[in-house]
């Protein structure tokens, strides 16, 4: 299917502050906050066409299109949204916000705590998924967004999006839910643990509060971010792309790039520790731990989607090995024993868990037809 | 079946020290070296039952037995070596040897360097898995031993048996190669890598010369190990250990241990980085990364085994995904394909990677029947 779509065009962050403090899981609060958000397309006058779409650990309320003057700034998922995308601009409302505790721009550690007016380093709040959610819902009360049409998000997003419905079930007539999980396996939180060790004992971390030293803890990050990228590729990708591929087409015998992959992962680790925060990282690798919605339920995952009221769309990808199709099917069969509408799709993809980013036809196909069906 | 079988005892370290340099792949030689080995049992009178046990990453020569006075001090495959266990040592004798570039008394990068009077540190020449082989056939020769019956090794260890086979075939009537790969995957340097930079980037590891500050890049090597040990277990296997069990029965919002799975992870950390050494590290890492006989066949593994005489003993486990049941059938069809003679088994195991160590009752009486077989 030949689709004519274009990219959203020029976008531009807004902000919203908000005075009322947040309750937090923790038994925290957050006195007061911003976040930051963009949209993409009209509201219609019946306000029953808005898609919150929820970030990742290293995404943005940046989720489309591009910012004035930055030819290189796409948004993440701009694939995804936008005229005659997947996710259509032209009927729906699309909304992009950047998570509290996150570096773009919604308060988070480097932002200033209004008591001490430093920035908040490691007194910064820790924060969950639900209180995500909680802030988002605010930011839906203001744009006068009574209920969503849908609720969309990859990895750590679809949590987001799973909470939503659980949290607010008659906000959210659609749960979107691509290559997640109902909670961490233990690998799971093992990466993460070692991704965390690497910041914390990065002697330029100073406890989280780093920013006060003119320092940041970039060896740490950087190590996080090499790891991480382990387990967003699959292992085939990763052959494929880079097999035993030598810089320099012999065994050099040293530690500098002998293998390509090595230059890839420094690359990104680089990168990454260039723009991202340390605490953010923190931060969000331990909401990912805290996710559970069976907590609460003594590890029942079917009761504890029973307060859910959307229909579901479901996908994972062959390849991914982080949250695999099998973790996939335990949110799909304890929605179906809720009685739940669920539309669920295995995409076979060689990417492993990055597929999710990636416009893979049958995956966008799947996601286009069901948006379609949506009534707005 | 009961066996009885007993650990060999007390044993005692031995040393030899070699005067002639020592050529190395990478074009460096080593002017004088000590290798530091341990035997069990007896050589017969025609010196015909000599087993050679190669040791992984963090291996010694201290494979069966303990130190006098040191009860805990038990080797690393004890479960494996003793009279009337899988090798027994009422029929063969078995040796261990610490690899060159290890932190055990073989001469490693800790040692001092004869041209400086200090350790060797940065300037300590690369390692390969084929000069490990060279070094210990001299060890062979200095022992009166022209052939061994077999060379056994498990990951690391399954490498150098095989690297045995091709560079002196006629001294190896057995090849016995365990939870190994004919050469590294994409995702295997990857780790490595993330490893090695994490000891790289150490403030502490000052370049590799780091015994003269008088300090250890103690949070690098923790790191390494940190995710070392995801990679040794399975997911199931970490599933069922420490699944999401928590500390304190309660989400506590800290950075401190919440899961359990933490506290393993930063124990297992500290133990090794309070014992074993970064350079040892870094240089076994590169060597398991260079390790690939087809290298100069163009890749052809089949090729590059056509230089075997051994008879060959493979095994591999079902849910080790370092070196997968997949990487172990590559070495058996190409020496199949090379009319050798190979014996394949491939065990179910929960216990991912670190299976070679256990003493799984099928992989133990396949081993104990193969031994049995081999004529002395």
């Amino acid at each position: 299917m030949t689709t004519h779509s274009h990219s959203v065009g020029v976008v531009t962050p807004q902000c919203a502050h908000f005075d009322e403090p947040l309750p937090l899981r923790s038994g925290s609060s957050l006195p007061a906050y911003d976040l930051v958000y963009e949209t993409y397309g009209t509201l219609n006058a019946e306000r029953s066409n808005a898609v919150l779409v929820c970030h990742a650990l290293s995404g943005s309320h940046h989720v489309a299109g591009t910012y004035a003057g930055q030819a290189k700034s796409t948004g993440w998922w701009d694939n995804l949204v936008g005229p005659g995308r997947p996710l259509d601009t032209n009927k729906f409302f699309v909304i992009g916000i950047n998570n509290l505790g996150g570096c773009f721009g919604s308060t988070g550690p480097r932002s200033t705590n209004p008591a001490t007016g430093k920035p908040w380093g490691s007194a910064f709040p820790f924060v969950t998924v639900e209180d995500w959610v909680d802030s988002h819902a605010r930011l839906m009360d203001r744009l006068g967004i009574q209920q969503l049409a849908a609720v969309l998000g990859g990895s750590l997003g679809g949590m987001q999006a799973l909470a939503w419905t659980l949290r607010y079930p008659e906000r959210v007539r659609h749960g979107m839910i691509i290559a997640a999980a109902p909670k961490l396996s233990t690998e799971n939180i093992a990466f993460n643990e070692v991704a965390r060790q690497a910041i914390l004992t990065d002697p330029e971390f100073h406890n989280g509060d780093y920013y006060e030293h003119g320092v940041v803890p970039t060896r740490g990050l950087r190590l996080a971010r090499m790891l991480g990228h382990i387990t967003y590729l699959s292992d085939d990708a990763m052959a494929d792309k880079f097999g035993r591929k030598l810089r320099h087409g012999e065994h050099r015998y040293h530690f500098d790039v002998e293998f390509e992959i090595e230059s890839y992962l420094r690359y990104q680790g680089d990168k990454f520790a260039g723009f991202f925060d340390a605490n953010t990282y923190l931060l969000t690798t331990k909401a990912l731990d805290y996710f559970d919605p069976a907590y609460a339920f003594e590890g029942d995952l079917e009761a504890a989607l029973a307060a859910a009221r959307a229909k579901f769309f479901i996908a994972s990808f062959s390849t991914d090995w982080r949250f695999s199709p099998a973790r996939s099917r335990e949110l799909v069969f304890a929605l179906l024993h809720n009685g739940r509408d669920v539309s669920y799709a295995e995409i076979e993809s060689d990417a492993g868990h990055d597929s999710f980013l990636l416009d893979d036809p049958t995956y966008h196909a799947a996601m286009r037809a069901y948006f379609q069906n949506i009534e707005v």
